[in-house]
């Protein structure tokens, strides 16, 4: 049977290539097994079954239910678990004492309100937003009373029951503790130091590819729609991770909480290290990654500059970016080393960089304007235009300009990058294409008709901000730059506060 | 003790009002509630705990886990809950009789082993991304297989025991199933389409206060970085609903997952209904905010726009925003009501509010670039800048232009709206020092001595760029616009689906 085994095999593969991956997936793993193991030999075998009794079967779903990945979460969870069971246990023999008290025909209608009580108030306190962390905690509360005080109820001695039911899940939580503290322990904390670093990577790639797609994107493989709102942009690994690191707020801080439950291990060797940190530096890289997210939706735009315009700008674009990464990756490598460095030559270089690509754009703005304003106002309107060495010079014709949608950049761009002459009108007759394919809904006439609108008017309106829009990928990444040097001074501040090795 | 009380008083409003925001909140508790009484009764009662014995109290635990805030996420907990105890019963079950046809000394080993390796199996596939959702039944697998086949090991006749067992788990089951959607059932489907809507209107919202903000902010209010950062917009409430909307992804998955196991209800009455449209929709709202979110940044950028050059384009940025905030509300009502309609006569009203922007910026082009681009440049330089019409007049002196940061923008913004005369200067004064204030750590020197740093092309430079920052807004709204086209195609698309009534 090769046909019908070729997909088991395939999934073989998968299953090996997904434990390969991060090879804690199969301690962790092995782990449960041990810990279910430990807890039920003390059932298999005689001499402990007799001293515990049947209650011990419940130390085996301590187990089962407490067992995390982490041990951070491990000790987060048994908190709870232990808390939640010992206020169920302290209030179940409390309402037993009462209702004993009470008599016999009144008992069961106390235990039942009781339990009413019981359900209805913790199941609304884990709704609270300030106590949802403690979710699992309500649910402890909530199943440890009933099977308390109803078994109490019907098999005698309460507080034997309670008691018992105690032991057996002191030790099932025990066991669970020491195994996954002591076999291959998996630290939370160490998860949350590589994720961090991980995360400087994913954004500085994330930037380096939009940038390179952008400037190497000549409107030949404009995206379909589907693509660009269904988020399976398989060309772009890089995105997919930056858009995970920004995704990933609420786990960053599920594990940084664990990791504040885990003693000092491993190079993390101070008491109190600031775990909180992390997640700051977290925040501003994300917040810096959130120019990289409108960087890639100005790249995916429906509005785009043209070729020969964004390959005007290239070296500077691309210099900075380049700058930028390499910074990022810098901040990160020195987190990964534990090392403390200013990176004042990196940031240096970056910021020169970025105020070489200002310059240049400030030099070359009037290639980002259409070449029409002057007769379009109104005579009226005074125009400042200070120009008091060269007077302006080599004036195309109008009809030129009516001819090619956006020839004036042509000639401009040769003093920084020769253009592709060759694919040029190819370049002109696709953008020209995508300009007209905008409003994708047919727009009959405008609700005022005083609006000049002719299609001449149109084309040139669109022109003009498919050139603005280079103009909006470069200020975001000058933005992008800008929250770099907040970056640089959190990353500087959780050195700092986790004693990193100084290193000038 | 009044003094002792207050903070108890204060506590019990909050409580009060966290109750009284949504009554579901109050009608979930004590659902719970009744349903744990009415299956204590069970035990409570003497007849019926005579027949089901004492496994009848994992009818509670049942009620106390499976029990879910939803309809739609009981019955797929409840999925979880009887597959996952089924196929640990049968497993159970064909083990113990294999152990015991092996012989007494073999017996414990088989289970012990058995035990392992169901522990380590289930905890390995649950962390398997696609067999995630079902974490909860894996945990199910493995407490019910080592509870089972530990106590039909100790306690005799294994089935005897899982039978018991799944009888009084199918009780707690089918308990809070009635009770869950017979009893002033919460619908998942409901909750979907109410978020849908509030979605629509956030995001309507966020785009309206963000652009009112940009209008009105004069520079005196430059945000603290801390601030920007650490996300704490206090007096931006609608941009905490839109970033909510943002993070709400992985919610909005979780709820039509388990709208789908609901059967028809309430409006929504056919079967098969196309929840899954509602989270394309959602995708495409999002896709809508993400747009919003780096107005946002722009909003909050270090470098931008003088006052005075925002106040210029004014009116055509607000009635593009109110028009496009007005389309997003409409398409929010009528999802609410269930009606299809195509909204032709706002969509043209959006598209011509936004082509007037996009004629305005065109035609005030110039005002976005700085006014030395043509001294500055190298003179062999073809410049194109076709005025057939009228040459360049009124020309400025450079001396002006040194003198005060932006004043060329001054008497074009006349033309558009009247400038607020008296706070010029100050503006001015704000404006430059925020110039300054970049880059916040000194560069000393640059790497390559050949380029020109003195402090007046500095901050012509920056000058130029924060000219820029407004084209980067308006490019940021029109984009917003274009994605708005693709929103009611996917809102046409659900309405079609889910059968809204028509109305032209």
């Amino acid at each position: 049977d090769v046909v019908g085994e070729s997909p088991a095999r395939k999934w073989i593969r998968d299953v090996w290539q997904f434990a390969k991956e991060d090879m804690n997936r199969i301690t962790f793993s092995l782990k449960v097994g041990l810990a279910v193991l430990l807890v039920s030999l003390l059932i298999l075998i005689r001499a402990p079954y007799e001293v515990f009794g049947t209650s011990i079967i419940w130390s085996t779903l301590t187990v089962a239910i407490m067992f995390e990945y982490t041990v951070g979460a491990t000790f987060n969870r048994g908190f709870n678990r232990a808390l939640g069971s010992l206020l169920a246990g302290i209030f179940a023999v409390t309402v037993m004492q009462v209702a004993m008290a009470c008599g016999q025909i009144a008992e069961p209608y106390i235990i039942a309100l009781s339990i009413f009580f019981v359900g209805a108030i913790t199941s609304f306190m884990k709704l609270y937003p300030s106590l949802v962390p403690y979710e699992y905690g309500f649910r402890v509360i909530l199943f440890s009373y009933c099977l308390i005080i109803i078994s109490g109820y019907r098999m005698g001695n309460p507080i034997r029951t309670a008691m018992d039911r105690m032991y057996s899940i002191a030790i099932g939580g025990i066991v669970t503790v020491l195994v996954n503290s002591l076999v291959f322990p998996i630290w939370a904390g160490e998860q949350l130091h590589l994720e961090l670093v991980g995360s400087f990577n994913a954004v500085a790639d994330s930037l380096e590819e939009c940038v390179k797609k952008y400037l190497a994107d000549d409107g030949s493989s404009h995206p379909e729609f589907s693509k660009t709102v269904m988020d399976d942009f398989a060309d772009e690994p890089a995105f997919h991770k930056c858009r995970a690191t920004l995704n990933s707020s609420a786990k960053f801080e599920a594990v940084a909480n664990s990791a504040k439950w885990e003693p000092p291990h491993g190079r993390f060797r101070h008491f109190f290290y600031p775990w909180s940190e992390y997640v700051k530096v977290g925040a501003v890289l994300r917040h810096c990654a959130y120019e990289v997210m409108a960087l890639h939706g100005c790249l995916h735009s429906e509005i785009q500059a043209p070729y020969n315009l964004r390959c005007a700008f290239q070296p500077e674009i691309l210099d900075a970016t380049n700058q930028a990464a390499e910074l990022l990756r810098s901040l990160g490598k020195d987190i990964n080393n534990m090392k403390r460095s200013l990176q004042t030559n990196l940031l240096k270089r970056v910021h020169s960089s970025t105020e070489r690509l200002q310059r240049s754009i400030d030099m070359h703005s009037y290639l980002l304007t259409s070449s029409h304003e002057i007769q379009d106002c109104p005579p009226k309107l005074p125009i400042s235009q200070p120009s008091n060495t060269i007077t302006c010079t080599s004036k195309d014709s109008l009809s030129q300009v009516e001819e090619s949608g956006s020839n004036n950049e042509k000639p401009n761009s040769d003093d920084t990058k020769p253009v592709q002459g060759d694919s040029y009108h190819e370049t002109m007759r696709k953008q020209q294409r995508r300009l007209y394919s905008w409003p994708s809904r047919e727009v009959d006439d405008y609700e005022d008709g005083d609006v000049d609108t002719d299609v001449l008017q149109k084309m040139r309106t669109f022109e003009s901000t498919t050139a603005l829009s280079l103009a909006t990928f470069t200020s975001l990444l000058i933005e992008f730059v800008v929250r770099l040097d907040h970056l640089v001074d959190a990353t500087d501040l959780l050195a700092k506060m986790a004693k990193f090795k100084e290193d000038y």
